[in-house]
């Protein structure tokens, strides 16, 4: 194991191996060992919490990615916590930053993000993954867990969370948030990768129905509330939110979860546009970077590197009615406000705008 | 050209060069090179309509031979040319029976489609295609030329058409359904294919737009007419109901031509229900064996050959609701009675029965 590296069982990032992603012959096993190393309040791994010294790199096609977006968005953290933004493809040399100018990230110097790894790590033969957080000063990635970092974002950057920021990981709700979180990642955020990732007809079988199993139980769960846990936003919707988003776009097709679309199943669809709609979530969407990512980068599964001009995605902006079930997005908070001009989608990418 | 195969202008069967089916770096561009021998009343090519003397091989897969089963239901013609089911899929040694006992068809005595093509022409070297008609004496492929195919079926064989049979190519209106059939296989029976066998994106992206902006035309003159050409079912909708009743199950996503599925266009998904549900049309549909074939075979769009699950089909049977708009569907003729047994299809591979 390389030093700072460990196993850890909640999250999993996009497993890259030049193209190849199908298991052959069986199930998608997503590698689960990340960089375990965390910014802290207190400092106890040696990075502590510091505004202005770390940056987030993302790519807005990527779903985990995407969480740390939002969240980060939710709170309020864009002026302490800068963010870099790779382009929606990569090789099997990794994520680059080939939307700057001069294809280099402006602030860290580099051209790919693998260079942070193989600065803290030389010889890093792991995935390399977004999100990850940089220690800006010395160009080293910290971590790239990114089930702990958007946690830490909630508890332990609290002294740099907006006014009227969300408790997204309140104490009480813990255990019952961690609860949804776990299912939903073994059955939906990493159970369409294992639908689509299959390497055999029988293991594509059985993703598929557990898929679709568990989005029955989450309509059934939502149909009379209006978040998944508790009265406002937390940790558990961002996380589901950033895999219905990209389900009819990329997963309902690509990933064959087929069963229906996001579109024919009313609950989870009303609930989708209701947190599309909120600030801090569809504002960070790119359906431009999603397709591409997967339609471009999976070459074994779409040897043509055809991007679908579909589906229609005007639709994300009609009325969603969940008002009626009550809640409240951000509980005593606010709502954030619209992101900076720099961080700000092209809209030639979002055609519902 | 081999002796007997001309250039025709209508109509076209799958190309198959060996699991290759993408136009690298173009346009798919269908070979529309059939053999243009006719079966006429008058025996003019030489091939005179006889009762029991011609076999029609099809596979239930594939569109342009579906177009032949549905007519020859219509017209009660069961009896008279007997049926030849080739399994779904096939490699490039083209078609097999592989459904029946031993492999071989039971009439014919043969395993392969293409050893009636090579009977007639040694060393054939076009797609061995379906539907094709074989002469059961010699053993030889008449015509594979489908286009034509169907309209003598309505228009020679009127001897042995059963009581009741419709009129599907009237003379009256034929000028008006050359025309419609005209733009339907330009714009959409092959349309799905250009979309979904383009080698670029800019060719994928123009067949994409001409497909949904002629399925809005045909949602639009469908709107207030129940069929597409005068008041009854005619050679016009056969032809363009073997194109919607496979759009969602393989042409939606593995074709990628998804702005919508056809449940989201509501004028052709009654449209289609409404033809479904007429006896001929629906009890000739083989879910399974549409989405094994395309999934299956065409090896350089799907290199895993996995076969979705979904979508869920259970709503081919709700109502339609199309019946307000008048028209009858026979005229003055009847339904057909249900399918012989030894040709229903399997109930298991049609989940909503």
């Amino acid at each position: 194991m390389t030093e700072g590296a460990t196993a850890n069982s909640g999250e999993a990032a996009l497993r890259r191996t030049g193209g190849r992603y199908v298991e052959p012959g069986g199930e998608f096993t997503r590698d689960q060992r990340y960089i375990a190393t965390r910014i802290t309040a207190d400092g106890g791994d040696g990075w502590p919490v510091e505004p202005g010294r770390y940056r987030l790199a993302v790519s807005r096609a990527c779903p985990w990615a995407n969480r740390l977006v939002i969240v980060r968005r939710l709170l309020g953290l864009e002026g302490v916590l800068s963010m870099a933004i790779a382009g929606p493809t990569h090789d099997r040399r990794s994520w680059s930053f080939d939307l700057d100018p001069g294809g280099r990230d402006p602030v860290l110097d580099i051209e790919r993000l693998a260079e942070a790894y193989f600065a803290r790590f030389p010889g890093y033969d792991r995935g390399i993954t977004v999100p990850a957080i940089i220690d800006v000063p010395t160009g080293q990635v910290v971590t790239n867990d990114f089930g702990q970092m958007s946690l830490d974002l909630s508890t332990q950057w609290t002294a740099y969370h907006r006014d009227g920021a969300p408790e997204l990981y309140p104490q009480r709700l813990r255990d019952e948030i961690d609860e949804v979180n776990g299912v939903v990642f073994a059955d939906v955020n990493n159970g369409v990768y294992r639908c689509g990732f299959a390497g055999s007809q029988s293991a594509y079988d059985r993703a598929y129905r557990r898929l679709f199993d568990r989005l029955d139980w989450l309509s059934d769960r939502l149909a009379e509330r209006r978040y998944l846990v508790g009265e406002t936003i937390t940790e558990a919707d961002v996380r589901l939110f950033t895999t219905l988003v990209r389900f009819d776009p990329v997963y309902h097709g690509h990933f064959k979860c087929n069963r229906s679309k996001l579109t024919e199943m009313p609950v989870l669809w009303a609930y989708a546009r209701d947190l599309f709609q909120t600030p801090g979530f569809g504002d960070t969407i790119d359906f431009d970077h999603i397709k591409r990512h997967y339609y471009e980068v999976h070459g074994d599964l779409n040897p043509t590197g055809i991007v679908p001009l579909g589906p229609d995605l005007a639709n994300w902006l009609t009325p969603h009615g969940r008002g009626e079930l009550g809640g409240r997005p951000f509980g005593d908070g606010t709502a954030p406000p619209p992101p900076p001009p720099a961080e700000r989608v092209d809209p030639a990418h979002t055609p519902l705008r």
